[in-house]
Order: structure tokens, then C-alpha cells, then sequence
């Protein structure tokens, strides 16, 4: 039997922060045919926040650690008000969202990562999805819109890279779904030349992933990403889409797809 | 046929921000059968991370005014902090909290308070609550713990007060459920002396409730509470209960209950 399909959406800062941006994103996102879930990152606002509180960022060789107080600040500005601002917007649209950290429903489960070299403090890395409630929210027409927090059952909320945590909802529901994972940033694809917007590579499978791999086409900061993506590919995520949120837009081709 | 008992249990500031009080709290309310319902005020949080921010508290003529920037800090605190806080402990006590502002699912539709002498700013009058996403919820075994805030179905969202919040659910829920609304607070119940915490009464009804109005035993910050509550009952809310949170202790009998 054919498996419906399911659009798992990512945003970051560069959309949440421009209201112009959030504005039109809404709009194409209330618009794409359920299921869908929207997962949001945090971006410049939690630091901002931090800073007039007080909180320095703590960074430990270069990486962000999130102790107590920085971990409240995320708290209220990732699950308070970015997420009611989303979900509010939505709603105004005539979509039933409904905002979620990973405690609520028990939606996301994840244990604290583990100290080695560095303590990156409240941090959580996934254990797994909690189907039965995402499945229950779907069933009744709502629209799960996801923070980046998820929470260690014993009642520790923690810190989740929203890019995992919207693979890992990807992974989790790819049995009973054929989803698709739209990573949504600041460029509209995968770029040959990094100088060059208009250099979109519209298709890449595992094979030329190596290919553009050797030749040092993916490299730095797009590295992780795809790592992540094709992580997700692995594990019977259907499709991978990267670009600009006009992505979203029936009819509209030049963003990059991820196959294996 | 016999309606499934609901309970509505609502707590305020006085809970939430003693630690003790709260865990103490946390582990009655996970006791209590489902379905439930958890509703949650605000408390100091709001106003010190207000104050923090160098945003002023509002008043006008004694009355507390939601301006833009207090709504901000408001989200943030409620939805945020407070709301994942008690979601978060709630799971730790294996009890499947799903935290809900009014946006969320569209689950209570306010519009802003019309401007009479008082320009009150983004405060929600409740509509109504959308009974198809609070029964889904519950039917999937989650618990709604509701912060006090609304939406207007138009991307705002609206500061409402929690006591009211808690009326409106379990007023809107009466006719699939038999409702009871406790109310959690300060004091042990209604008192015939206010001085002295022994001397709780334990049963109010509608003819009892207007014999203690004349009395003078039932004034100030009591009387909207118990015009609440009144309304609620005329409203077929089954049974309203006021007291410590130990009234949710199975065999407590210390508190007040209030019946037509």
C-alpha cells in the first residue's frame, strides 16, 4: 500500500528574524497540502536576549555551551516566543498548528550528550520520536510546529540542533509515511560556485555526492548538512529538498534534491 | 448515559514559584485519574524578567495593563519557562503533559478586550474553546496544561486572565464531561474568619453563597473569585473546589466545594 506523504519542513534565523520573510514563508507553508510539521530554529534572538539578561554566550573551543541560565533563555524565546509567534501566524492562515518542544506529548526523547572533551552543558542528543503522539496530532488535522528543545524524561528540558531534530522526526515517521524533509536557509541550493546563485546543482544522489565531495564542491559549513541529509536518506527518508523557502512554491525547480 | 468525570485543576503563582510547592504539586496532580486538565497563571516570573528587561509594569487606575513589551515577556514566561517547566516535571512523573497556549490547535479563540475607560492592551476575552482539539488530546491519553494566553484568530496573541481560562474549559467541556474545577490558592478554602485557617467551610451552595454575600463573609479579593465559580455552576460545571493543592490528596477533606 501506498504510504501517504508527509513534508517535514525546517526554518532558521534567516527566516524567523525578517518579518518580511516569515510573512511570505507562512503563507507558502500554510498552503503545502497536509500532513506537514514545521520544525524552527532559534537564531539571533535567544542571544540577544542572553546579552540584555546578562547571560554571556559561552563558547568552549569555538562551541556553544549551554549552561542553566542560557538554557531558560532558550526555553522562553524557542518554545515562548518564537513558537507562539509561528503558531499564531499559522493560525491566521487557516492552518491548525500546534507548537511543541520534545517534553510535550513526550514527542522527542533524548539523553544529555555525554561529557569527552568538552561539556557542552544542557544539550540533548535524540534517543527517538515518540510516534504514537505525533501520529495521534496528525490524525486530528493539527499541524505539529517544533522547537528546538527536546527533554530527558526525568525533567530536564534540553537544547536539540533544530536540523536534527526535523531528520530525526523524518527517520522516525518514514514507516508509516513517505516523507519528504525541506531544509529551508539562506541559499537556494546546493551551489557549484559558492559565488554563484545561479550555479543550483537541481539533483544530487549518493554516487555524485562523492563525486562532489572529492571535488571539494561541498565543503565547510554545507559538509555537516549533507551529512545530515543523507543520514536521513539511509534511513528510508524518501527526499531531501535544500533551498530558499520559495521552495515551497508549486511550480518552482531551482533548489537542490537530495536522492540516494 | 453517565458523562466521564474531568477534572480542571488551576494553580497560580503561589505554586509555581515555590519550588517545594510545585513538586508537591506536580506529584498530586499526576496521581489524579484522567482525563485532566492542567491550567497554569503567571505569578512574579513575568514581572521580574519585565523588570530585568527595563520594561516597566503598567498600571492604570490600579489595573494592569498588557502593552506590546508585556505580552513579549508574558509569552516568554508562560508559554515558555513556566508552561515547559511543568510539562517537562509532568513527564518526569509519567504523566503525558502536552503544554498549550490558546493558538495552539486553536484551542480557546479570544478577541482583545474592547477599549472602554481602560485600554487594558493585548488582554483576551475568551470566545469559546474548540472542543474537537481538546477532545483529541484527551482521547489520546495527553493532559493539556493550558498557560494563560489566547489568540484572536488573526496572528495575535492576548494575555487571559488563568482563573478564567480554567471557567471557559471546563463551562465548554460540561456538555461530553462532568466537570469539576478546583481551584488551587493560598488558602485552605473559603474561611468564616479570615484570620483563622481552621475555619474552612466546607460546603457553599447557591442559597448558602448569598447568605455569606450578606453576611459580609464573602468580599474583596474572594467575591470575583466565587462570581467565577457561580458562573461556572450555572454553566453545568458539576462541582467547583477552592483550597490548598493538598485538596487533590485523596481523602483530604479540608476545602471548600461549591455546588447550585
Amino acid at each position: 500500500m501506498k504510504k501517504p506523504a508527509l513534508a517535514i519542513v525546517k526554518i532558521g534565523g534567516n527566516v524567523i528574524e525578517d518579518a518580511t520573510a516569515l510573512s511570505e514563508f507562512l503563507e507558502l507553508f500554510a498552503q503545502l497540502p497536509a500532513p506537514k510539521i514545521l520544525v524552527h530554529g532559534g537564531g539571533k534572538r535567544a542571544t540577544q536576549l542572553g546579552a540584555q539578561l546578562g547571560i554571556p554566550s559561552k563558547l568552549i573551543q569555538g562551541r556553544r555551551i549551554t549552561d542553566a541560565p542560557s538554557l531558560e533563555v532558550a526555553i522562553m524565546v524557542y518554545a515562548g516566543l518564537l513558537n507562539k509567534t509561528i503558531v499564531a501566524g499559522l493560525q491566521a492562515r487557516n492552518c491548525n498548528a500546534i507548537g511543541l518542544s520534545g517534553a510535550d506529548g513526550n514527542a522527542l526523547m533524548a539523553h544529555k550528550r555525554p561529557v569527552k572533551e568538552i561539556d557542552y552543558g544542557y544539550v540533548g542528543d535524540v534517543d527517538g520520536i515518540n510516534n504514537n503522539t505525533i501520529s495521534a496530532l496528525l490524525n486530528a488535522g493539527l499541524v505539529p510546529v517544533f522547537c528546538a528543545l527536546t527533554h530527558d524524561g526525568k525533567g530536564q528540558m534540553l537544547n536539540t540542533n533544530a536540523d536534527t531534530i526535523a531528520s530525526e522526526l523524518a527517520i522516525g515517521l518514514a514507516n508509516d509515511f513517505d516523507t519528504v524533509l525541506y531544509y529551508c536557509f539562506e541559499k537556494p541550493g546546493v551551489l557549484r560556485k559558492l559565488e554563484d546563485e545561479n550555479s543550483v546543482i537541481t539533483h544530487i544522489n549518493a554516487s555524485y555526492y562523492q563525486e562532489l565531495l572529492h571535488a571539494g564542491i561541498i565543503a565547510d559549513g554545507m559538509l555537516p548538512k549533507m551529512q545530515n541529509c543523507f543520514h536521513a536518506l539511509r534511513h528510508r527518508v524518501s527526499r531531501v529538498c535544500i533551498g530558499h523557502i520559495q521552495m515551497l512554491q508549486p511550480g518552482h525547480t531551482r533548489y537542490t534534491t537530495l536522492t540516494l
